[in-house]
């Protein structure tokens, strides 16, 4: 076996065989095989596509390169979710908190933010003395103890798909379906989830510019599920506007704390809502989703949820004084509403203009490292389908640097769309594929 | 402008421009675009094709990534002939001198063998003495009052080429016609020629198995001619079975002088006629080609190619005595001439089988720098269509190793297929493109 051989037969459109993925994937994690081969087989597979059996092996294979973590002596039946990305995804925060007040236990590793997403690592640090970084004894005690852990990746998972990640990153080979979806299942399979809620995002403001490609996606990480023994349920739900109100750091925690006690945005509590539901579903919590729907209600409804949250808060080393006061949190020194310019009915709120903007105020980062200030962000005031007048707030701008603020007032008056006929509201989600 | 967006346009089946070409092929030969990114453009390339005028803006930007061969100053209207490779291929033996025999200047320069195709350097090399590594003084020199040269190449043509040639070598991505035709047309252009005579190989024993990608190689190399001001050929020329008898290098040589003594193998003499006819007409000396066959049957019948042939040997240093006398060449010290195994019509005389066993007689190389012996080769008796009796000479073996002997009568035994039915002779050419 070499590796010209598996470039041309993934070349001439043929199937690769689990031993091909393999020894490919290994000579790749290894360096044994050099950059150009494995560059040109990535534009090879992006071109004449994968089958559902060959993405399996090849998750199966880059989850395998490193550490396999095991948790099922703690958590028998480990649920993960995961977000494709979004503008406004703060779900983590609301979501895992209230798995865990359900009786489901919840190890979360969580990423950091990059482009417009933003990550779940980034909004936690909002909280002073909060640590993400847990030795391996402590990760495994707060699940003991409290089922709730959430802390970032404590081994290298899967580290050919980081080596692979790169490549495609300088190679133009990133939007391959089959590529994004292994990459995506072999951290999650390393990272030792039995079942996994996929939260995947459609619109402007996701990497999946159109439902079919959503899709596509969707079904395939299902497929990957089924024939590497996961239960994995793919929700597709709506990113052409941001998610709840709040994108930035601390804005977006203040935001899930008011959704914690039962006032937090209708779309954001909906959507959380939605995927707890799923994550008790496949972790066995729950008969079926009306049963899931009702435990996790009640769960936020009795303050349970928000229990759960500032039981995170503590055990990790954050202040809890700033979740109990949330006014505490980092401020931004500047802070201005803007005005609707006109009346009528907003028709878009391009959210990728909004996270675009957000990362232009600090509130993320262009490439890997590159600092980030907490407290700046955006309130958008509306959504899509709302009656507004000329004159009432449109959104506010929480900046640290006024020829960025104006900046930022004008890309998000140009995402703002407002015209006379009625729009329909977006849909949460387009659909749920298992 | 940046390397990523460039293989991203060709990922997306966009057409590139002449700058994005330049940009792309100048970061290549200063090795500031990394392999990596060149193998993934590449694999677009293969599979989603290029343009005429992409290709043609390719061959001239490889071309001009070294050195330039002016020599107008010598030949004002340099004529280059170049074969695609094939079996028993000794055609610039007898074409060049014969070519400057008719009073059209020929500087020469070529490669060594690598697989199954013979290297006219190699060739040449079996007559003792002669030099293929020239001065540029030299090279002019002999130009000017021989008209006639055959050397290694004396400077680094199209530097890009060769790097990306390499490394299409070891990424699956060689089968380019695009990139073939680039990659023939950028050497012959640096090299000065204002004309080319392609001899495009089809079969078996050729690059191109197929007539269609054979003729699909041809179009494109004339139309890269035509777009870059240069008057291109292509002949479309059987390679089912080996070109004359002789497989191996001082077998060849002996061949070729015999074909200039006016008795070589009937198919390999009209071979040479034809390929030197067209390069006197795309030279000038001849006005259509019935004058330019004249032309060269009469110097092949007065001995004035043979003659041009001999000064090429005593000029570059061999010991003409061995061209005088071929007999007196390399002579392997086991011969055997094996019989046929049955009456019957030749069906097929297998010439990639020919040219791989001829390799592992020792007339070849596996990779570059591998030592040869040029005793050893081939000769085969027949051509397809052949009537054979039982007991007769099929093939003749010079071997310098009796197991390499044994295996060699083995293959070639299989390449030959015999049967009762008759056949009709393989085509010389299956047409000219201009």
């Amino acid at each position: 076996m070499n590796a010209v051989d598996i470039i041309i037969k993934k070349r001439d459109k043929q199937e690769l065989s689990k031993e091909e993925i393999n020894f490919f994937i290994q000579g790749i994690a290894k360096k044994e095989i050099p950059d150009y081969q494995a560059a040109a087989w990535a534009m090879a597979v992006l071109l004449n596509g994968m089958t559902d059996q060959e993405t399996t092996d090849l998750t199966l294979a880059m989850a395998h390169s490193g550490q396999m973590i095991d948790l099922s002596h703690v958590i028998p039946n480990e649920v993960d979710k995961h977000s494709t990305g979004g503008v406004g995804d703060k779900t983590t925060l609301v979501v895992e908190p209230t798995v865990s007040a359900c009786g489901l236990p919840v190890a979360k590793m969580s990423g950091r933010g990059l482009g417009f997403s933003g990550g779940t690592l980034d909004k936690m640090e909002s909280i002073p003395g909060f640590r993400t970084q847990l030795s391996e004894e402590e990760f495994i005690h707060l699940i003991q103890t409290t089922g709730l852990v959430l802390a970032g990746q404590t081994a290298d998972l899967a580290p050919a798909d980081g080596i692979l990640y790169a490549l495609r990153d300088v190679t133009g080979t990133v939007p391959s379906i089959p590529l994004i979806a292994s990459s995506v299942m072999s951290k999650k399979i390393a990272g030792g989830a039995h079942a996994i809620v996929l939260d995947v995002k459609v619109g402007k403001g996701a990497f999946m510019k159109n439902l079919d490609d959503a899709r596509q996606l969707s079904r395939l990480m299902v497929s990957i599920g089924k024939l590497s023994g996961r239960k994995v349920v793919a929700l597709l739900s709506d990113m052409n506007q941001p998610l709840g109100n709040a994108v930035g750091n601390a804005l977006e925690v203040k935001e899930a704390i008011a959704t914690l006690h039962g006032h937090g945005p209708a779309d954001f509590t909906a959507h959380c809502i939605e995927v707890a539901s799923h994550m008790l579903v496949v972790g066995g919590k729950a008969a079926d989703l009306a049963e899931a729907k009702r435990t996790v209600e009640e769960a936020l409804a009795a303050g349970r949820s928000w229990a759960q949250f500032r039981k995170l808060v503590v055990n990790q080393g954050g202040d809890v004084s700033y979740v109990d006061d949330p006014e505490k949190l980092a401020r931004a020194p500047l802070i201005e509403t803007v005005a609707a310019p006109r009346s009528g009915f907003i028709q878009e709120i391009n959210a990728q203009v909004v996270g675009e903007t957000s990362v232009e105020l600090g509130a993320g980062r262009i490439k890997k490292g590159d600092p980030i200030d907490p407290a700046v962000g955006i309130i958008i005031q509306h959504k899509v389908g709302d009656q507004v007048k000329e004159g009432e707030p449109l959104f506010t701008i929480h900046a640290n640097d006024k020829q960025k603020l104006a900046a930022a007032r004008e890309r998000l008056l140009d995402a703002h769309v407002i015209e006379n006929q009625t729009c329909a509201p977006l849909p949460l989600f387009y659909g749920v594929l298992n």
